[in-house]
C-alpha cells in the first residue's frame, strides 16, 4: 500500500529509513504527492551541514567521501551521502558499481546513501538532488555530503550552493589544474590534493595555492580556501579535512554568511524549478498541439527565428501582455524583448 | 556612429567583416537592436555546415580546429570558428592567449574567428553562441566550427545540436575515457584520438570502438560513429577527419535527418531563450520589489519551501490561472503542481 504524504512525513520524522527511501523514489518519479511531504518537511530542515564534493574524474572523490563519513561516524555524527552521476541511468538507492567501499558504510544505520542518475531527471536532476538534500536534512542527518562524479555544469550547479564546497584534484600534470580552472576555482571553499603520496604532490599544492592567491575579489575578511593533502586510501589527511570543514562552518556562522548561503541556495532551487517548468510547458505546447506544430513548421521553413518563436510561445502560454490583468510588471520583462526590438523598425 | 539593424543586415550580406563583428558584440551585450538584425538575417542562414568540437582539456582541440580550417581553405571553402570558453571573462573578438596558431588564420579573409567567454553570458552563453552561429551562417561561411574549451554542460549544450559533433580525446589512461563517458558518448558523431603518435594510441582507439559498439539503441540504418587517429601538430589524419565530416553530412541529407537536426537545434535554442527569460523575470521580481523581498524573508525563515515559492512567483508574474483568459491550457501545466499537490490534503 502506498503511504500518504502525511504518513511519509510522520515516519520520516520518526527515523524510518524505508520511508525516506520511498519518498526519494517519489521525488525521482516527479510524483505530485512528494511535493506535499516536502512542503511539510521543510520547516524541519536546516540543521544539517551540506558539504559538496566535486573535482576531476579519477581524483578519488568517492573514496574520500567514504573516509570522511567514517570519520564523522567515529564522532557519533550521522551522515547522508548523495552520489550525483548525470551520465548514469542507474539509480534507485543502489550503489554505483565500483563503490565497494560505500557498501561497508551502508550497513550502518547512522549513514544513509543514495545515488542519483539521469533517471532522477524527470523533474530535472538538480531539482531532484536539492529535494533529496532537504529530505536527508529533515531526516536529521548531521552532515550531508553531495558527491558528484564529474565536474560538469549540473554537478557544479548542485554543489555550488552547498554550505561548504570541496574541490578534489590530484598530482599529475597541468591538465588536472586546467580542468579545475574551468569554472570551479570560484566555488571551492576547501581544495584537496588527493593521492598526495604520488610524485608531484607538493607542486600541485603550490600551484593551487598560487592560483587561489591571485583569485580576484578576495578581501581581508573573506574566507581563505585552504589546500589540504590527503591519501584517501590510507585515511591520511582526512582528519585535517574534517577540521577545515568545521572551521568553514564556524566562519559562516560567525560572519553571518550562513544565513545568506541558505537563502541563496533556496533562490537557486526556486530558479531551477522555474526553468524546468517553463521548459516542460513549452515542450508540451510545441509537441502536442496545432499551434505548436505550426510554429515548428515555420521554424523548419526558416520563416521565424528562435527569438521570435520564443515570443510567440510566451504569448501563447501566458497571453498577450495587456490581456493578463493578474500578471505583474516583472512578467513583461520576458515579453519585452519583442516590443523593444520593434521600436525602431 | 552606430549602425541601424538594417544597415548591419545589409552590410553583413555584402560580406562586411566589421559589420559581422559589431553585430556579434551587440549580441554579447544583449542589445535589443541585435534582435532585429537576427530576425532579418534568419532566412539567409541554413547554408553552413555546423561542426561542434568538444573533448577533454589538453586533447588538442584548438590545434585540430586550425588544421581543419586550413584544410577547408585549401579547398577554397570559407570557415567560421567560434571558441566557447565559459570560464573566461575574456572575449570580444580577440583570441585566447595561447592560440597562436589561430592568429595565422586570422589574416585570411575567408576565415572569421570569434571567442566567446563569460562576458557573452549577459543573455546566456548558450543563447549568445547560437546567435553567433546563425550570424556566421547568414554571413555565408561554408563550415562553422564551434570549439569548446572544456566538456562542461554549457559546452555540451552548445555542440549537441551541431550538424556534426566531434569528440576529441588522446591516448593516456582511463581517466580520459572516463571523462568522455560522462554524457558525451551519446552526442559524438565522430570520435578523434588526437596526439596519436603517443604511446597507447591503438589502445585508446580500441577502447573507444568497444564503447561505441556497446552503445544502446543503435539500429542498422543509424550512423556508426568512426574513430579517427590524428596528430594535429603535423596535420596527420586531418584529411581523413574532413572526409568523415563530409560523409556524415551526406548521411544526414540522404536519411532526411538533416531537416530534423535543424528543427531540433531551433527548438533547443528556443527553450534556452525561454529559460534565460524566465530566470531573469524571476530574479528581477525577487531582488527588486516588495513581494519578492517578502518571499525571500519567508524562505529565510523556512516558512515556505522552494516549490511553493516557485508557485507564488509564477502566480505573481503571470497571474492566477483563472485570471488569465488569454493564456493557454499548456500554461496551466507549470502552475498545476500546486493544485495537484493539494488535492489530497
Amino acid at each position: 500500500m502506498k503511504d500518504s504524504p502525511n504518513d511519509l512525513y510522520r515516519k520520516l520524522l520518526e527515523g524510518d529509513r524505508r520511508a525516506a527511501a520511498r519518498l526519494i523514489t517519489m521525488v525521482e518519479n516527479a510524483d505530485p504527492q512528494a511535493r506535499q511531504a516536502l512542503e511539510m518537511l521543510h520547516r524541519h530542515s536546516g540543521g544539517g551541514h551540506i558539504v559538496g564534493m566535486t573535482g576531476s574524474p579519477g581524483s578519488g572523490k568517492s573514496t574520500l567521501t567514504c573516509r570522511l563519513a567514517r570519520h564523522y561516524r567515529d564522532e557519533d555524527r550521522t551522515v547522508g551521502i548523495i552520489c550525483v552521476d548525470p551520465s548514469s541511468p542507474f539509480t534507485g538507492g543502489a550503489l554505483l558499481g565500483d563503490r565497494v567501499r560505500m557498501q561497508e558504510l551502508s550497513g550502518d544505520p547512522g549513514v544513509f546513501i543514495r545515488s542519483m542518475g539521469s533517471r532522477g531527471a524527470l523533474g530535472g536532476l538538480s531539482v531532484a538532488t536539492n529535494d533529496v538534500i532537504n529530505i536527508l536534512d529533515a531526516f536529521g542527518k548531521d552532515v550531508i555530503i553531495v558527491e558528484t562524479v564529474g565536474a560538469g555544469q549540473v554537478e557544479i550547479e548542485v554543489v555550488k550552493y552547498a554550505h561548504t564546497c570541496i574541490v578534489v584534484t590530484m598530482p599529475g600534470g597541468g591538465d588536472e589544474i586546467q580542468a579545475i580552472k574551468a569554472g570551479i576555482l570560484e566555488i571551492g571553499d576547501i581544495f584537496v590534493v588527493n593521492k598526495s603520496d604520488r610524485d608531484g604532490a607538493p607542486r600541485a599544492v603550490a600551484d593551487l595555492e598560487m592560483m587561489l592567491e591571485t583569485k580576484p575579489g578576495i578581501d581581508e575578511e573573506a574566507w581563505k580556501p585552504p589546500v589540504i593533502s590527503t591519501v584517501a586510501l590510507s585515511g591520511e589527511g582526512v582528519g585535517e579535512l574534517a577540521d577545515a570543514i568545521a572551521a568553514h562552518r564556524a566562519f559562516l556562522v560567525q560572519s553571518g554568511l550562513m544565513e545568506e548561503k541558505t537563502v541563496q541556495r533556496m533562490k537557486a532551487e526556486l530558479l531551477e524549478i522555474l526553468k524546468v517548468r517553463v521548459s516542460r510547458a513549452a515542450e508540451n505546447a510545441l509537441d502536442e498541439d496545432e499551434v505548436g506544430a505550426g510554429l515548428i513548421g515555420r521554424m523548419s521553413a526558416r520563416e521565424i527565428d528562435p527569438h521570435s518563436a520564443a515570443d510567440e510561445i510566451v504569448e501563447y502560454l501566458f497571453g498577450a501582455p495587456d490581456s493578463n490583468p493578474g500578471g505583474h510588471q516583472a512578467a513583461q520583462v520576458w515579453k519585452a524583448d519583442n516590443s523593444q526590438g520593434r521600436d525602431n523598425e
